[in-house]
Parts: C-alpha cells; sequence; structure tokens
C-alpha cells in the first residue's frame, strides 16, 4: 500500500493531504521516526509527543513566511520531516549530516537556531515585535515544553508578551516532563489544569442553577459577568496566564489534530498573546517509550523489538563514578547535599535521591537558581554539590559570581559533558567553562585525568573551604595511570613522567590524549615529560618554573577554546616571566562554536587529536631539537 | 525632646520600645535618613518606603538567629539602623565606610550579600533548607520588590518554594516600581490585585445572596466550597501565587505596623512558603522623592529644602552621549530599535523611548530575555541595542553565547558603567565584560577613548553585521584629544601620539589615564608612543607586530580584571610570537571583587592612576632604558 508519507517532500505539502488520511500519516511518521531514530540514535520520545501538535502546526502556518520556534528544539524532528528533509534522517546528528535541532542554514523553514532551554517565547516576541514594526503579517509561534516552562526566561518573556500586546500564539506542549520528570510550583499548577475536568463541570452547573433561581439567580449571574475576573477565575483554566495578561486556551488533547487546528484558529483571532495549552503523552505510540520517557528522551541506536540499545556495553563512565562517590561521600558526610536541574538521571544524582532523598534537591530546569540555592545552604552551613552539564552552567555565570564568589562561599560545581560533547552540536559543546569560571576571584577549577583521580578530586572538593569547580568530559572515564594517586594537593600538579625536552602539560581529559602523544613521541626518539595539570585555577607556577629549566618545548592541551583557556595562562606566565627558552605549543579549540558529529571526528578537525598533536609537535621539533 | 531612635542602639532594641511610640520612632528614622543621604548621598526613595516595613520585621524576627534577605539589598538601610550601625551612616558607601548594601562582614545580622536582582528568594530556599536539614527553628524571611519580581529568578525561586514546602515568609514589597517605573504582565498583574477591592467586596455580596435562595442558593453554596480551587478564585486576590502552590496574604498597607505584624503572625501559622504582599509608596515621607521617586531612587548629596542635587554641574557622561546619538541614528536608521532592562534612565533610553516609543521596549529586570528578544528582533530583520550595564550583563552570558553569536547576528551591546562604578561596591563594579565576553566567538567588542569616538562606534556598530560589544564607563564623557578622528576601521587601533622606546596601548577609559601617564614620562625624557586600542576582540595584530620593532617597553591599559583582559591577550600574542625584546607592562584589575569607594580612591589602590603606572614603568625603565 502506497504511503501517504510520500507526498510528504517539501515545506506546505501537507495541505494537500486529505483528512481522512492524517491519522494514516501520523501513524507513519511514528513508524518512520522509530525506524531511523533505531539506525542512528536520537530524540525519541519527545518526538514522538508532537507528531499531532507538528501536523497541526503546519496545516496552519504557511512556511516559511510564519515563524515557528521550537523550545530547546531536539523535539523538531516531525518538523524536518514535513519540511522536506526525510531523507537526511539516515544522518541524523552526524558529521557533516542533519542537525538534531532547527538550523536556519539547514532550511528556511528553521526560524531559529535553538538548544538550550525556556528561549522560544523571547526569540518569539522579538520576531513578532519584528513583523508589528515592518507592518508584516506573518504568524509567529513558539512551542514550549512544561518543563522548558520551569525556566525563569521564559517567565521573563511571558512577562514581556503581556506587556507587548502583539500577536503571537505560545503552545505550551505539556506532557508532564522535562527530561525527568517535572517538578515545582509551576508543575503541580499544570497537574492541577490538566487533570482538573471539574472546571468545566462545576461552570455548567452553576449557570444552569443560577438560571433556576428567578430574580435573585439573575442578579447573581450578572454580577458574576460584570466582575469578569472573578468569572474568569471561575470558569476559567489557565488563569495563572490570564493573570499576567496572556489569553489561554485549553487544556487540549495535543493528538487530537481538529482540536489544536480549533485552538489555533481561535488563537488566531485574538488580539496579544495567547497561550495554548496542549497536554500530549512523551513517546506516544511506541509502547516502551510511553512507558519510560526519561530513558527513552536520547537514545543509542536500538532494538526496535526489544527496546534495547545497541550501542556496546559501554565502559563506567565519570557519570558514573560522580554518582557513586557523591552516595560514598553522603555517608561519612551528613552536611553534603545535592542539587540538580531537572537532570538526575544525566548528572547521575538519581541514585544518590534515592539514598537521601532530603538531601538532594532537583529544581527544574532553572541553573541560576540552583546556583543561588546553594549559596544559601552553604551560608546555612550546607556543603552543596550543583551537578551541571558546562553548557547549562553558562546560565548560572552572574550567580557563580555574586552569590557564590563574592562570598567565598564552598559551593562545589560539578560540571559534567566538559569538553567536545558530539552529536547535539553547537549548542551543547562544553567548551567554555574554563574561560568563563577560572577568571572569576576565590573560583578554583580542578579536572581529573582518570577514574580514581575523579574520586580523589571529589573526595578533595569536599574538604575545600571555597568555591571550586571539577569539570569532567561525557562518556567513558579514563582507567589508565591508575597508578599514579598522589594525594591532591591545593594548587598542585602531579608529575606522570618526569623527562626532559618536551613537556606535555595536560588538563583532565587530555591526560589520556597525551599518552598517547607521548609514546608517539618516545617512538621517535624524543624525551617527554607528562604532567597532569590537576589545577586550572589556580596555576601551578612553582611547577611551571621547574618545567621550563630543563625542557625546549611545553606543550599544553585542554579541551576548551583557546580565549581564556588553560593554555593561554601558560602563554601569560612564560611572557611575564621573560621565559624565551622555551617554545609554547598550545594545544586547545579554536574560538569558534563546533558543529555536530562524532567526538572522535571533531577532535580531529580541530586537531586535538594524538596524530594531529604529533604533528604539530614534529613540525616545532624540526627547527631545534635533534 | 528626646528621641525614640536614641533607645536604638544595637539588634533587637526595637523590642523594647513602647508600641505607642512607633509612629514616632518612625518619623525619626525618616528625619534621620533624609539627612545623613543627603550629606553623604545614597539610595534614598526605596529605604523611605521600608521603614514601617523594617520596624514590623524587626518586632517580629531576633537578630542574628532568624535570616532576614533583602533582595538587590539597597533598601537595608532601616534595618542597618536598626541592628546598631546608625553612627557608621557618616561614612555610607565611602571607601572603608558602611556599605550601601548588606554585607556579612559588617554585621552578622546580615544574613547574605547581595546586590543584583531577584535572588532574595533562591537565598532563602536554601536557608530554608539547610535550617529544616539541621533541625533548626529560625524564621527566614526575604524581601523583594515588584520590580526585582519581573527577574526570571525569583519566579525559579518561588517555583522551588513551592515544591520544596518549607517554611519561609517573602514579603513582596509592592511600590509598583524598579528603578523606574514597572512594566510587563506581572506587573499589570499586581496593579489589578492592589487596587481591586471588588474581590473582597463581590465575596461578601455572593455569600450573602446565596444564602437567601433557600434550597438552591445552599446547594450552590456548598459546591462553591467544595471546589476549593475555584472559590479560592473568587475570593483570594493573589491567586497567582496560590496557583503556584504559596500561600497568600494580602495586599495589606506596608506602612502600618500592626497590620504587617498581623500578617507576619498569620504567615508563621502556614506550614510552606508564603507571600505577604505589602503595598508601600517609594519615597514616602519625603514629599519630592515621593513625586519623583525614580529622581530619588539614587541620589548624590542633595539640599533638604529645595531638593537639588548639591554636585557641581556635572560634565556630560557617556550615558548622555549615548542617549543624544541613539536619537540621531534612529531618525536616519528606521531598523534601528532599543532595549532597556529596567533602566529607561540610567542607561539614557528614556529620550529615545519618547522620540521612538513603538521602537523601544523597556522588558523590565530581566537580561536574559532582553538578549534572547533581541536576538529576534535581529533574525526578523532589525537592529537592536541591548543596553545593559556592565555588571548586568553578566546575567545574560548565556544567551549572549547562545542565542546571538551562535547565530552571528547583529545586535549592539550596549555596556554602561564598564570599568570601576565606585560607591556600590563588590556586586556592581564593571570589571569583568572584556573576560567573560571577548572569548565569545564572534563577538566584537570596542571601546572609545572620548566623546568623539563613541560616537563614532555607536556608529560603526550600527553598520556591523554581527554581534558587537562597545563598553564605556560611568561618569564623564573624555573630551580630550578630540583632534584626533581617525575613521574606525575594522580590528584596527588608532595611533595618537607615535614615537619609541614605550608604548601604551590602551583600552576605552584608560586613554584618559595614558595620556597623563606619557606626560609624566615625557617629562622624565622617555619617548613614548599612545595608541587607543579602540578593538579589545579581535586583536589588531599589525598594530602589535610594529609596535615590537621600535619599541622595548609596551604598557597596556584597561579597566577589566587581569585574568582574560586585553592585556593578558597582548601577552598570548607576544608570546606566541616569541617576541623577546620588548617588556610587556600589564596595567589592569587585580583578580578580586573590589569593594566600595570613590572610583579615584579604588584606582589608586588597584595601581591604576597615572602615577601608580608612572612608577611601575620607571621601575622597568631602571633595568635598561638610559
Amino acid at each position: 500500500m502506497s504511503k501517504v508519507l510520500d507526498q510528504i517532500n517539501k515545506p506546505n505539502d501537507i495541505k494537500l493531504i486529505e483528512p481522512g488520511k492524517y491519522s494514516k500519516l501520523s501513524r507513519e511518521i511514528r513508524q518512520f521516526l522509530i525506524q531511523e531514530i533505531s539506525k542512528t540514535g536520537g530524540h525519541l520520545a519527545s518526538n514522538l509527543g508532537v507528531v499531532e501538535l507538528t501536523m497541526a502546526l503546519h496545516l496552519y502556518l504557511n512556511f516559511p513566511e510564519d515563524k515557528l520556534i521550537w523550545d530547546v528544539g531536539h523535539q523538531a524532528y516531525v518538523h524536518k520531516i514535513l519540511t522536506g528533509r526525510k531523507s537526511e534522517f539516515a544522518t541524523l546528528r552526524q558529521f557533516e549530516g542533519m542537525s538534531g535541532f532547527p538550523k536556519r542554514k539547514e532550511s528556511d523553514c528553521d526560524a531559529f537556531d535553538t538548544g538550550h532551554s525556556s528561549t522560544s517565547i523571547s526569540v518569539a516576541t522579538g520576531l513578532a515585535k519584528a513583523r508589528d514594526l515592518s507592518g508584516g503579517r506573518e504568524k509567529v509561534v513558539a512551542v514550549i515544553g512544561d518543563g522548558a516552562l520551569s525556566g525563569g526566561m521564559a517567565y521573563e518573556a511571558l512577562n514581556n508578551a503581556a506587556r507587548m500586546k502583539s500577536n503571537l500564539i505560545i503552545i505550551l506542549n505539556d506532557n508532564n516532563m522535562s527530561i525527568a520528570e517535572n517538578v515545582g510550583g509551576m508543575s503541580s499548577y499544570l497537574g492541577k489544569v490538566r487533570t482538573n475536568t471539574k472546571y468545566t463541570d462545576f461552570k455548567g452547573d452553576l449557570e444552569n442553577a443560577l438560571k433556576k433561581v428567578p430574580k435573585i439567580g439573575d442578579k447573581i449571574f450578572s454580577k458574576l459577568k460584570q466582575s469578569k475576573d472573578s468569572l474568569k477565575h471561575l470558569i476559567v483554566p489557565g488563569m495563572l496566564f490570564e493573570d499576567m495578561g496572556i489569553t489561554y486556551i485549553g487544556p487540549i488533547d495535543g493528538h487530537n489534530i481538529s482540536q489544536i487546528t480549533t485552538a489555533l484558529q481561535s488563537a488566531s483571532r485574538v488580539k496579544g498573546a495567547v497561550l495554548i495549552h496542549a497536554v500530549t503523552k512523551k513517546g506516544k505510540g511506541y509502547e516502551k517509550a510511553e512507558k519510560e520517557p526519561s530513558k527513552y528522551h536520547g537514545v543509542d541506536p536500538f532494538d526496535i523489538k526489544t527496546g534495547k540499545s545497541l550501542a556496546v556495553n559501554k565502559p563506567r563512565s565519570y557519570t558514573e563514578v560522580f554518582s557513586d562517590t557523591m552516595i560514598k561521600m553522603a555517608e561519612e558526610d551528613d552536611k553534603l547535599v545535592a542539587i540538580s536541574a531537572a537532570m538526575p538521571g544525566g548528572t547521575g544524582l538519581s541514585a544518590f535521591a534515592e539514598h537521601f532523598p532530603k538531601r538532594f534537591i532537583d529544581v527544574g530546569i532553572a541553573e541560576e537558581h540552583a546556583v543561588t540555592f546553594a549559596a544559601g545552604l552553604a551560608v546555612g552551613g550546607y556543603h552543596p554539590v550543583v551537578a551541571i552539564y558546562s553548557t547549562f552552567l553558562q546560565r548560572a555565570y552572574d550567580q557563580m559570581s555574586h552569590d557564590v564568589c563574592v562570598s567565598r562561599l564552598p559551593v562545589i560545581f560539578a560540571i559534567d559533558r566538559a569538553g567536545i560533547v558530539g552529536n547535539d552540536g553547537e549548542t551543547h559543546q562544553g567548551i567554555f567553562d574554563i574561560s568563563f569560571m577560572s577568571h572569576l576571584p576565590g573560583m578554583t577549577m580542578i579536572a581529573p585525568k582518570n577514574e580514581k583521580e575523579f574520586v580523589a578530586m571529589l573526595e578533595f572538593a569536599r574538604n575545600y573551604d571555597g568555591p571550586i569547580a571539577i569539570r569532567y568530559p561525557r562518556g567513558a572515564a579514563y582507567t589508565g595511570l591508575s597508578e599514579f594517586q598522589s594525594p591532591i594537593v591545593y594548587g598542585k600538579s602531579e608529575m606522570i613522567f618526569e623527562e626532559s625536552e618536551i613537556a606535555l602539560i595536560a588538563v583532565g581529559s587530555m591526560v589520556e590524549t597525551a599518552v598517547e602523544v607521548r609514546g608517539f613521541l618516545k617512538e621517535r626518539g624524543f624525551d617527554v615529560t607528562l604532567i597532569n595539570a590537576r589545577f586550572i585555577a589556580p596555576l601551578d607556577e612553582e611547577m611551571l618554573h621547574q618545567t621550563v629549566k630543563n625542557h625546549r618545548i611545553i606543550v599544553t592541551l585542554e579541551e576548551n577554546v583557546k580565549r581564556g583557556g588553560f593554555g593561554e595562562s601558560v602563554s601569560v606566565f612564560l611572557q611575564e616571566h621573560g621565559y624565551t627558552s622555551v617554545t609554547h605549543i598550545n594545544i586547545s579549540l579554536p574560538n569558534e562554536y563546533i558543529e555536530h558529529g562524532a567526538p572522535a571526528i571533531l577532535k580531529i578537525k580541530a586537531g586535538i587529536d594524538a596524530e594531529s598533536i604529533v604533528k604539530k609537535v614534529e613540525k616545532v621539533c624540526q627547527g631545534f631539537i635533534r
């Protein structure tokens, strides 16, 4: 039987499909998603949840004239299918393949590049204002999840949207989940609205009852009508949004295309900002994902039948080491508390939460609050560990400075996904944290070379009385060099192999690469020292003074952009001390955003893989050694 | 007649005052504030507005056991008076004198150091959680203005406060103002609640009416009771907060001590988070400030009778130049729009707003939204100028990267108050922006030497198609060197005086200092080149190559911390190119937070005043020149 999906080959093609075939199309899209993602990996559950919503939006909007902003953006796969990118799914999230997020350079139907949470309403208000100023008539729609709505930025944008009175539709895609289960006051509010059909029942009952009471009933009814705000509270769910000045429509069934269409049409008639509350099911149509949406949020290639990951047995990750160590430390130290911003699973804190429910707080997608909340806990005598991915910690730059460092509070920042992260691309690489954190007065920054050192560093941080950040990469924890376990001493690096000529000074994840680099160079007959930096800030100046004495080349290695990175602080040191006898090779990432792709490929492209590094070193060596 | 205020000499002394004397005390406090601030300058209107509120809080709380967090903190003067710091007001905001903000090191009654907006609820939730974990019984109270409530962080914290169910009191100090008039959906909501007494009238009417209808009335009434949420909507203002899970009390008169006390006592009986909505008048008790609260928000010394500032006629500030230039540019360019985050006056955009009301948007205290909103405008074809003080722009680090730089959008960041700001201290100095912005891929950063160049740079930025930031200091615009007006060329510095031996390369505000330094050095017989850096990022490498050739000393000068600053990028350049013939002196701020005090004093202390710089240069010169 021919597929309806075959008729969708470019933007707006869906408008040619007869309504009777919508449900067949939605099934085909789900099948397509499950099949494609089972091969490439990607974001599954969130996309399965927005099939009908996306279809309805594509029936309603004209692309590329109208503007559709997907918050976060990993749920834009159906949008990609409906805008003619079906055939590119084979390359999803692969190097030079299709991005897993909206990308303006990929299609003019992608209105904005997203990745981080809670930005869509801000972008949409900007686009709506631009349209109004230029006298345009295009529609502007933002789709935001209930998880993303816990981010303060979304609320700031709602505030502004209410004030601007520009036409703008906000779809609240409410699946009661962020990546993990949703938390917080707004979430429980939406829960009440979502489930409480009494609202509408009650409205009918009241009106009927009042009408039966001749005079007085009429009087009350008209009084109710007069007091419009109060009446609304009686009969309108979503009053919280109405209170802010946003027209609320809902809750509607986010899997019912005609309901969504009707809501969109109603919204079109309203002047100003409208919020349509669509209730959806994350993972809809794939039973396993419906049951465990968190597990099927972002997946590796998997077997469709069993739902099992096809990824070969993964070695223990830094995240897992963090998870275990946090529990051990908390058993000994009742002042230790852990904070997550909607990522208990991703950061490895789920187990901690089970063991120490009172000492674990998931604040929702709210990195800013997470950090200042931690500051409050620290002033209150506790020792908080804030576990946030490097890229998301960018949100809390001011809070780390203003609320933690100004008061030199003992807050531990566990920075997971530091360095190249891979398939999520530009918006998710953790390649700036050294640049935006190491200049904060009083902030100590460290990075472990391997699994064992990570444990030791967490223990060190626990005993340190001040702001301290540990950055560690995504994925497998390095287990090499396990015989090197000298105690962590504040501000001091660790000598691994002490030789001469060339000194490799590597930060965290790059120690493993440096071991490889050293192997190559040793084969070529060089004497090579290997130093594990351990401390990014403060710099181990004593070690540097020593190293300069008996080396001709210093190679610094880090997974961070060059500008503001560890290597530059070594450059500055060398320049300030007038150390001219030594040549410094700075191995770091270029000052650019790094696209999506497998980390191994991206590292080669950035020139921070062992082979590229060896070539650079050899080139310098030709100049004067041997 | 003896003063009641004389009896207040240490924390909790107010509890010994008999209630009949409260109103006399409040008058005396106001008189004290007006008199003291008229001499020292400081935050006037906000403190006059919280006299009774602070008195009531001090009657209710025990210090230092109980924890009171002032959001922003510039309204904590009355708290300082009531905790025994009356005599220190003579040194308010002066170097080594009393801070204008809560400071833990100043008093154990100051629970947290604040300065930026919207952090208090986060800190309070942290303190409340710490108390609960340790089994403590102290009270935790946050006082937040309605302006600060527009910051997303406050909403994130409300979300978490609702979820945690810890006892916590939030006082909403609602004066319908931030520094300027308040804007946004939340603000208009509060306005409705504040003024709508119909809520309570209506409740009574409805209940009476229903009781008169025997059977059916009862039925409806019981139905209303059943449907608790709906009933609440009918009779409870502040339902927005209740919807989130925060118990709401109010609105109450924030100048009525017994009303506040009653509300606090009610709040004590509630489990979980309670918000008390206190309506206050900014500037209360000083007529001029009541009429123009924005003008009397932060003041220089003034004449109490006339209200006039005693500051000598101030020269034209960069802010004023910005104001005028924005209007001129907008007249020629209808794509230019301006965005402020609750600072139309402070940033100089008030006049622009009057001239181009449609092209000016004040988003409220919401820096994150401001930047991403600008990104939306830029994608929509407009050219937004986001005017935010350096210290507050820290809030939008992620948005500048993720929403502006990733897409290389033409957004202009007008960074006022860059460098040492002075009397507001640690939390307000603008000394990190070079460090947190210049590493952003694709971000151009420039700084003008004087008034005319600032105009030229704004014009240059307007014609530049990408993210660009202009940093300029607080206060008087430098008018010297006005004969140097070479056109701005991308990435190029400006040669002012070309000589040899010593090269001064100065950034923005430091060009003026460099002129002075050069004068001193010339007197001592040195040949001194003066280069205006103009571009912080990208670095003018061609100029540096040239400069190295015929100078023995390069002095870089900037008002930014050393780490990650302009000077360090010059260090890196010199080191990478192996330029060993030249000595580099890096004049920048130490990697520390800088306390409050007059900028001139702070600059001397930091060693960036002309005299200190000359000394440093001479010391180096002794080594090898002459």
